[in-house]
């Protein structure tokens, strides 16, 4: 089960190219992606209603898709708008269309009904093309896990010093502490500071090159908003040097920007890069940066991934909870009450005899 | 579900070999084919009846075949003639046996009770070994899908001109076409006359060589009959040189025999050949045509498995009809009242207390 | 299912090093071993109690082992000792231990309540490290297949002669013989002399080595004991020397050790050696006697992965007996009975309200 009335991050925007059809799989929906003419991305089921062959693998025709099987041609909108040989066109032959939104170069899908799509819903990314910031080369990864896995690493830092004690963890001081975390209308916040200690691995030469020779001020600040998105407010300042009071200016800053994003019920992808305020035109300091922190990131894929098998393995394993899983006990519960709500608003949509949970949305939300 | 009073080709004669024994899944038995010491054939469940190893493994003794575990030996009835150490042999020591006749170079198998197996119920495919014919290679492809995705397609053949564009098909003027569909005993007739065209490229090479550089008249006349085999009249004649009438002295004749057998519920086997009556003698000509149906069917292969995938990740798919779907359709009808009858038989020869629905409709039949 | 309260081979001693985590699924459960400072082998569920993470994938430190997740120690009974940054751990912080045993190079595990583990019913394997007897190296095979299918094949030696006619086996007439079958506490004894017939391919140059150039008398007498271990007396002597009356100075002796352990219900594990009481000294028979069994096993694999997937294919399925099959109907009804029997005093302690099944068992057995 997946939240439905949220934004998903369907991929990188140069994933899919003017002329080519792009295949995607998003909460088990499998989807064909393209531009029309002007540009614009268009999301459709990728399966013709005819016989179910993808769309994919069809071709474009201007604005439009062909299927490549029997010819069935669709618009933007997912209409069939020619069968070859035959005039008229059932009503019926049609494919869903999901609404889509690029914005600093992520492609933004909205699952559930288009019509209750609120663009004011995505959360701010500006960072990723923001020429004030420098950033990583986009980041993508595949997950063979349930994406609430990934969502749990990423709420509970404390893994930090276990699993990534040579990339981004370092000492195991840095588990000991506990993070401040805040209720936000559409996540969490959570805030963690790590004063006058030796910089974690992946940055140190970076700090050095600096003359940040000595201990430091870290911190790790993030919002984790639904259905999986964490944009954390991260840096590295001289031990004392005031960072947590607000001078920044000795320090350097990123904004990672990462998402989870459910393929099916036991896979995911994993989008991130990592905007940063300093060295802003050496490409060698953004390949070393999506080297460590692609190093890192296969860490957690390795021990999530062992995880799943793991629990999988033992369908009756139940986690013994404790004060480390708040955060991500309190974003999995998040999600099952969006989930509940979602699936009444559909049971009182079927049940107004409307048959159309979309229109009667469509009219509240008017 | 498959129909068992039939029959299936399962292979090419050729593939049981004098000495050795053949094993092949057909409609999800596993069945072992082996000869006589006079050469004649025979099919029985390809598991011996006392722990169940395959005999395709174990050993021919003369007519009999031995499994190989723990040496039980079976006659070509299947009965257990021999199980070392025991002078008694309990009266189930049985397994299976399958009527099997072959004809024209191909193995027919009768999945159902052998007393009902029907020799005149074999379709005509003499040209595969008629010396007033030149044949291919014998074909062999293995699907991945269910066998009906493939009859499908190969009841539509407005499909060509997206599949096959630069092989069997051509113009997309092909698909603008209606068949004549006409209902058969076991199946239906397909008939399509495609007049004063340039050549599908397949043939275009070969025409050219014959002096046919212009348009041409094709047609596509075949039978589809139960439980998946096409038998096709067609060729290429100069445009209005009167083939439709009748006149094909001019033209290039081909006798298309393929067949989709079912090997599991999601798999299926496709043999195929093509007989012609030009260039009898080049064994060029043989394998330029065989090389350009077999790349064709390659591409059959990839859409209808993409297909396949494609309705398999989505349960709830339902297809939309059109008239293109009216020979699919029939041909899906035929095969589940097959279907529904066998049941039925079974289900009353179960009742009516002889526990034998073979000796049952044996009577009637009689 | 498996039956639990029993000792399962879980590996060879050497396969758990001294400074490592080792990780082994047996019936079902993936499970850690580990040697304390001491040496001392212990046992744990390989699952972190926290969020699933194998602990396999941990890190020792003294007799304790940490889950490299977010810290979790837990100390050789499974107990939680630390969680990083947090002072007080849940009572419920703990992950099942089991008793382990390691005797003449095997580690033996019981999978039942700990508390019953009664090291008295460890069979007796002494000459795996008995310097009087010589071993052949550790053997280890893996079957995709249920493990009951190994003990069958273990039990009727009658697959000898038509498994491995070039190995073990040699004649068909060995499978003519009956074997004595006799009831044991725990299992069965066979028993079958084999007298005045050329030797097995396996032993037959180790005899022309000694003399031995004519018939010989053969004997394969063994216990097979819940769960699934063969220990072997095996033997050849010259044809008439008296061997089965108990003259045994001129033959030539073996012990088989052999077990069949469940990994999974489609999966297991095989362990073996062969000790024998001639040519001490000789690395070359060692390799040679290895090498021609573990040849003779891979022919076992090869017959039953393929009768197991044959069973698979056919789920209505159901054998034969007939008279070859004695013992091993016996064993499966021996296991059989078993489980029912653990499943009833589980249900019994669950009704007792106690909540708990292995301390009302151990006040049984105190």
């Amino acid at each position: 089960m997946f939240m439905k009335n949220c934004w998903y991050v369907a991929g990188w925007s140069h994933e899919v190219e003017a002329d080519a059809l792009f295949a995607r799989t998003i909460c088990n929906k499998r989807i064909v992606f393209w531009r029309d003419e002007a540009g614009r991305l268009h999301a459709l089921d990728d399966r013709c209603c005819h016989r179910g062959a993808p769309l994919s693998i069809g071709r474009k025709e201007g604005n439009a898709v062909r299927c490549m099987y029997h010819g069935f041609l669709f618009d933007t909108s997912g209409t069939c708008i020619e069968i070859p040989g035959y005039a008229q066109i059932p009503p019926k032959a049609r494919v869903r269309s999901y609404a889509v939104v690029e914005r600093s170069r992520w492609i933004w899908l909205w699952m559930g009904d288009p019509a209750q799509a609120d663009e004011s819903l995505i959360p701010d990314t500006h960072w990723l093309d923001d020429p004030d910031w420098a950033c990583t080369q986009p980041g993508r990864l595949h997950y063979d896990v349930n994406y609430q896995l990934v969502n749990d690493n990423l709420l509970d830092f404390s893994h930090l010093s276990y699993v990534h004690p040579k990339t981004l963890g370092g000492s195991e001081e840095y588990a000991q502490l506990r993070s401040k975390i805040e209720r936000l209308p559409r996540g969490l916040r959570i805030t963690r500071w790590f004063l006058d200690k030796p910089p974690a691995p992946f940055v140190a030469k970076l700090l050095q090159a600096k003359g940040m020779t000595g201990n430091v001020d870290r911190w790790n600040n993030y919002d984790f908003l639904l259905p999986g998105v964490l944009i954390m407010d991260s840096g590295f300042a001289p031990a004392g040097s005031g960072a947590q009071e607000g001078n920044r200016k000795d320090g350097i800053e990123f904004r990672h920007c990462q998402v989870v994003t459910p393929e099916t019920e036991n896979t995911c992808h994993y989008f991130f890069a990592q905007p940063r305020n300093f060295d802003k035109d050496s490409l060698d300091v953004s390949q070393a940066l999506y080297t460590s922190i692609l190093a890192a990131f296969e860490e957690d894929r390795g021990i999530i991934t062992a995880q799943a098998e793991n629990i999988a393995a033992e369908p009756s394993f139940e986690p013994v909870a404790c004060g480390l899983d708040a955060a991500l006990g309190q974003f999995r519960a998040m999600i099952a009450r969006q989930i509940a709500l979602e699936s009444e608003e559909e049971a009182a949509g079927a049940m107004d005899g409307s048959g159309n949970v979309g229109r009667r949305n469509e009219a509240q939300t008017a």
